[in-house]
């Protein structure tokens, strides 16, 4: 089941560059493990914000929540999510590799 | 070069079921052939929405209007497009297979 | 797993009473039946709006797309869903009957 | 008397991890009392956000504001509340168990 | 309890000037009765807009939707309700005479 | 002459506790004064917000942005104000007693 | 008193030229009356859009409404009406002639 | 050329009562100098808001700039700007004294 | 003196494709006297919409809603307009060749 | 390929007189680069804001995300990208010099 996630992140003027790197680092991670157990189908920078579109596939809403609750920045996120389905016109039920 | 388009759509009032049914006939061959061609590497439907979410894989703008432009539907679309870039914490370069 | 929707309904000008009650007269039996199969959990009139909140229970995404585009008056319908999940706070698991 | 509440929290930078965490333990506390009387029938968490939707059942919208005011984090809570009536459509005149 | 609505209409553009005035005699007369019974506790005219703001004063919400829903003009107006509770700064209970 | 206002209170964080409280104790009498001497005609919470839509009776503009700005709690409010006139359909040309 | 409106005129798509013309022309008349005779200080076109500002001099929101709503095209406009006050950086108590 | 501002002023939360009025005093001398120039004809304060509405006559938008980005609170404010023209019911070519 | 307009296209259902295409003629050659002109100096189409960004060069505010309101399309179009000043960023005084 | 962006500039409250200068002067050097290397076609200030409108030509959306976020002042600026192409009444396939 797929859900389109739009997350924008504000770090607080307070957090020094470093804490920022090490967020950053932790994301990366998670990020990575999240697309190796094909949770995050892609993830794809806006351009010039410091915001992303990223496709979940899960079985739940429940494990969305869990999922997107879950990132390091979590607490420094704006997500929109958008639940999507299957589309008359697509000549594929799957999308992704 | 990636770009998401949400396409929202609303036939007028006046138009009846068969031209309405006509013009869904021929967005899904011309949906079919983007598709075909690489142009269009996934399209979502929106859940509770006459909508979806689409992903374009194009060589430029200009490419990008002429396909949309040429959609069957257009006229009656409003169409909002989101320029992508690859994202510092992708694991792949490309998410569609 | 439960999904939140707000229905806003705008009948076309040149619809008439007759045809406006034909439709809702097939909008509350559709309603009922989604709401014997357990699928529809709660429906509530918005004060002052020709609108309502209901709560849906349903598989996946793909059958809430499905339950919502089969109302008869989904043409004119404007639709947003919002996806939910546990709460922590909660102390029972389905707060339905 | 139902109303549907979109609650949002937002606690101020400078709060420490202590300090919410006490809010968060004192929160769900008084939320299990509201529950236990029966004025809050429901809360769901709303995926991918740091809010939730809830229905109050009150005698009055004095008495819902006392509810809403009541809480530990309302300082830190963006509310906005919508008030319901029964729906034609409904097949139930109570959807809570 | 109190309500606070927002009411603007929007006549459809083929509604000739009898049918208009017609709906604004039968407006008047049920907005008088409402009135009357103290359940419109005042209504008055947004200055430059076809729209008033009116106060309620209802026994539930449930009563409120149909006070509203029984205008003549209802299937015209646009109407969003506030509900309101008593102020601690407030030196009456009951500011209408 | 009637106008209708909403404010919006937001303390800022670094206000501690007892500062709020001194706030509220002189905004408290201010408003009192206010309705003693028939300017402020009502005031109402509006429920689950720090918030209140008030009713001023006053001979100016200039009149009412004094009375708005005397407000202890001015610096911290956002205030949008509605003029208002006196409606067909209202039976008394004073609601309020 | 001075309150600044702006009016976004709307005519609808079935009106013709000849009627809309005769539109303007009352227009225009009764828009020179209310200059001569002070009511309208100024109105200005916002370039671009068939929309203006304008400057009232009223005794009453009262007497402004009426002046509003007697515009000809007033059922094709939308206002709307800010309040203004003296400005305490003011250096003349009437900017206008 | 003229050209409607609203500027709305929002002081930083540290910023101590001795800055602020040491600001609103060079605010006033300034303000006073523009409307001695002629380059200001008018300001007037936006009823319950720290905000205000103030109609400009420049020789060009670039001497706008100048104007607006000159005044000591510039960094402080957020300004609108609307470019007017002569509308075409205007019985005066300049509405200014 | 330069502005930025966005212009958004809107027929009316009823105009039928002559009619579409001979506005379209006329405002090709309307367009393009602006363009020999100087005036406009430079349009570009907004993919994905029936819009566009136009960039004009003008001696007055009053001269550029000449030119907007002389567009054979301007009953369908909704224009915004953004005065612009010179950047001092910029390392040219013109970007226009 | 060109595409608009809208950049608005807020700096932290906590920065202090120096490092703003500092921040603007790397930011002046970087946009000259972009304008001497072509990939910055233009640069415009909004009247009476901190922000500014430019026009980009890039080989991808990938460059424009790097250039964009290599301006120094890119973690205090909001970015709106807007793509374009070529408009059909354009008489040039370059506007610029």
């Amino acid at each position: 089941m797929l859900f389109l996630a739009r997350m924008d992140v504000t770090f607080p003027e307070s957090m020094d560059r470093a804490a920022r790197a090490e967020y950053q680092k932790r994301e990366k991670e998670y990020s990575a493990e999240q697309q190796r157990t094909g949770v995050m189908r892609g993830i794809w920078r806006i351009v010039g914000e410091y915001a992303n579109y990223s496709m979940f596939d899960v079985e739940s809403a429940e494990q969305l929540h869990d999922v997107l609750s879950g990132f390091p920045m979590f607490p420094y996120m704006s997500v929109k999510v958008t639940p999507l389905a299957q589309h008359p016109n697509a000549t594929k039920s799957d999308f992704f590799g």
